[in-house]
């Protein structure tokens, strides 16, 4: 399809806007972006798949109708939902990042020194090929040493590593998956964080795309922390802001195995040149900040009702 | 218009959706909110001026074609510009909001016992009318007692305040304003910050709607704070996430007559339960942290080429 001359089109796309909208997730809001040119436009194996140019926010991928990056501002959710775990932990070397193929995430993990490998398991090949030809600055670093990819479904992944006692285990595991209503439902359920769990070692820290914020149902965060508590000693609530995201902000859902470790303060800090040289939107005060929520939305979350 | 029985029509509600657009101030995007019932569409003297009620925000106010409040969400606009300056200033006594003439500001201020007088100056009559009967929960403090009401040009109010030398000066100053292409247009220019700067006393601190966010056009940001720099020794950015508002969030600048007091860090606290009763988003640690600015915008806004 999107080698065809011919013009594409898209149903989300209509009179040359981009329209997210989801009566079950965000009633009642819609977020629009203008439209340049539609790049490709399928339904994979998996999801249904739209790249789009528009006309102030680059290159947009969108996935089941919903926005996972544009190239304006995807830094802000690579770098966050990065490097909260990876500062939170003292000694990051071995990181798993289960989705993410559009390999934003890949190019954040691979600027930790102490990282020996970073091991990506996406279950869309289709998202990571069209990564790589229309968000090249995301995915340029699946060329990078330290960097394996395994074309499977995540759950199964780590079902796997559950089997084979001689596998090292990650220190650090990110699930940078898109919306529990699609191929990432498992993502958001105690099985998962069960498994989670028994892949980390002993001081390892899981960070997971909440596809919530304070803001939309903050019941299902509140669901999610529970879930996650059954599970992780540690669980905290972080959020980055992202124009492009509903409500402009998405929560981030940290969970620690060594009930020592604060997640919500790095582990590690780089020297303030160092990180300005590495990183737009991270910083070690930022970090902190990130946990730091509105009254009403702590009580929510943090209510052990 | 809104009394008549027939149904009220505007041209941005179209097929049921109000629709923010701007190729002005943020091209290339678009924010829409589902529409129960349109309940006032007119121009006053000032402005163009809609209320609506939304199908899941409750009521909304909307000028020039902006939104403004939402009953949903704008407890946590109201609530930091506000709080931030009040508890940033030692012992604020005397407080004047310019604009804020939905009360939201008003009903923040009263909270503080420390303040004996509460001044209001807008321009627009219609917009507190329409408040008190479409946001009343907003417009409620407007029969407080400390409260006092100028149906007045704002900067004009101030050029007056600045010839009556018998007259008090003020502790907090809370421009709460539209943004600078419609009424509020003087409100950004360096002359109304030298009126602020005249009507404080001594430890006395401002804080302005800034009418944009790091998200947006940056370098208006850093204008203002460039105009706020020549006139006071203390200008630090914050912000509050507000799903409503363009990319979520808003940005408020603050500035100090007394280098010695950093607004950044609140100068009062109350005890943590006393601040869960009466406030929803402000604590004293998101006072703080609402100053932590993502690294690439802090530089920007830092940079004093």
């Amino acid at each position: 399809m999107s080698d065809s001359s011919k013009e594409l089109t898209h149903p989300l796309v209509v009179d040359g806007w981009f329209r997210e909208v989801s009566e079950e997730y965000f009633p009642g809001q819609a977020f629009m972006l203008k439209v340049e040119k539609i790049l490709h436009a399928e339904k994979s194996q998996f999801q249904d798949i739209l790249v789009f140019q528009s006309t102030d926010f680059g290159n947009v991928l969108v996935l089941d109708g919903i926005i996972q990056v544009t190239e304006r501002d995807e830094f802000a959710y690579q770098e966050m939902i990065t490097h909260v775990p990876l500062f939170g932990h003292p000694n990051p070397k071995k990181v798993l990042v289960i989705g993410g193929g559009d390999g934003g995430v890949l190019r954040e993990v691979v600027k930790h020194e102490c990282v020996e490998s970073a091991t990506l398991v996406e279950i869309d090949d289709m998202v990571i090929k069209l990564s790589k030809k229309y968000l090249p600055n995301m995915a340029k670093s699946y060329t990078h040493e330290k960097v394996q990819v395994f074309l499977q479904d995540g759950f199964k992944f780590l079902k796997d590593c559950e089997s084979r006692l001689d596998q090292d285990k990650f220190d650090v595991i990110i699930t940078d998956s898109s919306d529990p209503d699609g191929p990432a439902e498992a993502f958001f359920q105690q099985a998962y964080f069960k498994l989670l769990f028994n892949a980390l070692n002993k001081d390892g820290i899981v960070i997971s795309m909440a596809s919530e914020n304070i803001w939309l149902n903050i019941n299902n965060l509140k669901k999610l922390k529970d879930v996650c508590h059954t599970v992780f000693p540690v669980v905290k609530t972080c959020y980055c802001t992202m124009p492009t995201y509903t409500s402009g902000q998405i929560s981030l859902m940290c969970c620690g195995k060594n009930a020592d470790i604060d997640v919500a303060k790095p582990s590690r800090k780089l020297p303030a040149e160092k990180e300005r040289e590495l990183f737009k939107y991270y910083n070690s005060e930022i970090h902190s900040a990130s946990f730091v929520l509105p009254t009403w939305a702590a009580q929510v979350l943090d209510n052990n009702s």
